[in-house]
């Protein structure tokens, strides 16, 4: 996560949607506008430490300078293991009949298609997410705004390789599905009942080679468009609900 | 759409995701660096006009005093007619086996959820996508972005009033399902075969009152999540990819 969130609306937008903010900075020469105001009141209201401070420490700080005398310092994400991720999804299975869901991305590198993924998989039921822990992004101020603050509630684990992952996943007893437009099968014929891993792709490239052989298989949703393929994020989402669809109780 | 794109890395996206641009405004005391090279040779390459200007015509013009020295003048997007919108659904059903999807989006507002559904719908098949001509996102520079060049593929309709549009709907032969949270059935229990309106409501507030009400049926999305529910731009996929699953031949 970015150290700083620098200026009067992003620091506003941050308290708003619950960025975990350990300090809010403000220069000692601010002028109290209404923004200033709105950003006081929050913090007051979040029991966020407020630290004035002269200029010149701000304009260190700063990355952009465009602090405009207002910056807030985050909270490193706090990352779970792999271990814990695989301890929910057990818990969730025992309850579900047997069905659980965890999603590995293969270097998302886009901080609103994260969020948008942990997002959906927040509401669809997910037990987590697995983000390799290089080339990837992380989880960081963005994700909370993109991920509407679920970002808080979903278990993220960061790896050092998605296919040795693959293969722990395996021997825990998941079948892992790669989502590929070179799939032969669409999601709704393949088996998605039970422990289930998906694996998504990078936005531009899609599965790495490695990745992709390590799958047990490969679905894919139907695509008749002429120029754009679905974005991976909406297709996460379809394939997670896939996933819910045939676990529902009854199915 | 925006009348005029401003500042060198914002011409540069235009040009390269194939915003129409009628075009090109360069201030004549223009320093060339490397950006200003890029947008020159990009504007050669798609055969924009580009045209060199006293760098006071562009501070007349500039909303946000960002220009840098070059602004790109926007082709107003093409909005096609209800009619040409229902007459390419009637053409694809008789391709499709009697299927048809016409998205209506019910007061949609963030412009990045727009381009998402667009993009979307491309890859679902959708025949097109109904929007509200006040109150509503409008087809920007901003959605050919977010759509990934989907939008300039896809039927875009504005109209008055969405719940007249239902009802047209309606006699024209079609099922219109609108998505809630409040539904009682879920999607995958509902009737999606043949010709469906999808409706979506808005970000904040889900489907107006009367939009609901004209409606057909409603369908939802389970949602377990305790925090966030779906985005509107996941929900419209899920249901759009719901859709083509009870429609592809054989089912």
């Amino acid at each position: 996560m970015a150290d700083y969130i620098e200026g009067k609306r992003p620091v506003i937008e941050a308290l708003r949607t619950h960025v975990p903010i350990s300090e809010l900075l403000v220069a000692d020469n601010l002028q109290r506008d209404g923004l200033v105001e709105d950003i006081l009141r929050k913090a007051r209201q979040t029991n966020t430490p407020v630290k004035t401070v002269p200029r010149r420490d701000l304009d260190k700080r700063s990355e952009r300078g465009s602090h405009q005398g207002v910056m807030a310092q985050t909270k490193p994400f706090e990352y779970v293991s792999l271990q814990a991720i695989l301890d929910a999804a057990q818990h969730r299975a025992q309850e579900n009949g047997g069905a659980a869901l965890v999603v590995l991305l293969d270097h998302i590198t886009d901080a609103g298609n994260l969020g948008a993924i942990v997002r959906s998989a927040e509401a669809a039921g997910a037990s987590g997410i697995v983000l390799p822990n290089k080339r990837a992004a992380r989880v960081g101020a963005a994700t909370y705004k993109s991920s509407a603050g679920a970002v808080a509630h979903v278990n993220i684990s960061q790896v050092a390789n998605i296919a040795q992952t693959i293969e722990r996943l395996k021997k825990e007893g998941y079948w892992v599905a790669g989502a590929s437009e070179q799939a032969q099968e669409v999601v709704w014929d393949a088996n998605l009942k039970g422990r289930i891993a998906l694996v998504l792709g990078s936005e531009g490239e899609g599965l790495a080679r490695l990745t992709q052989e390590s799958c047990d298989f490969l679905v894919k949703l139907p695509q008749v468009g002429r120029v754009a393929s679905l974005n991976v994020a909406q297709a996460a989402t379809a394939c997670m609900y896939e996933w819910v669809r045939q676990n529902r109780p009854g199915q």
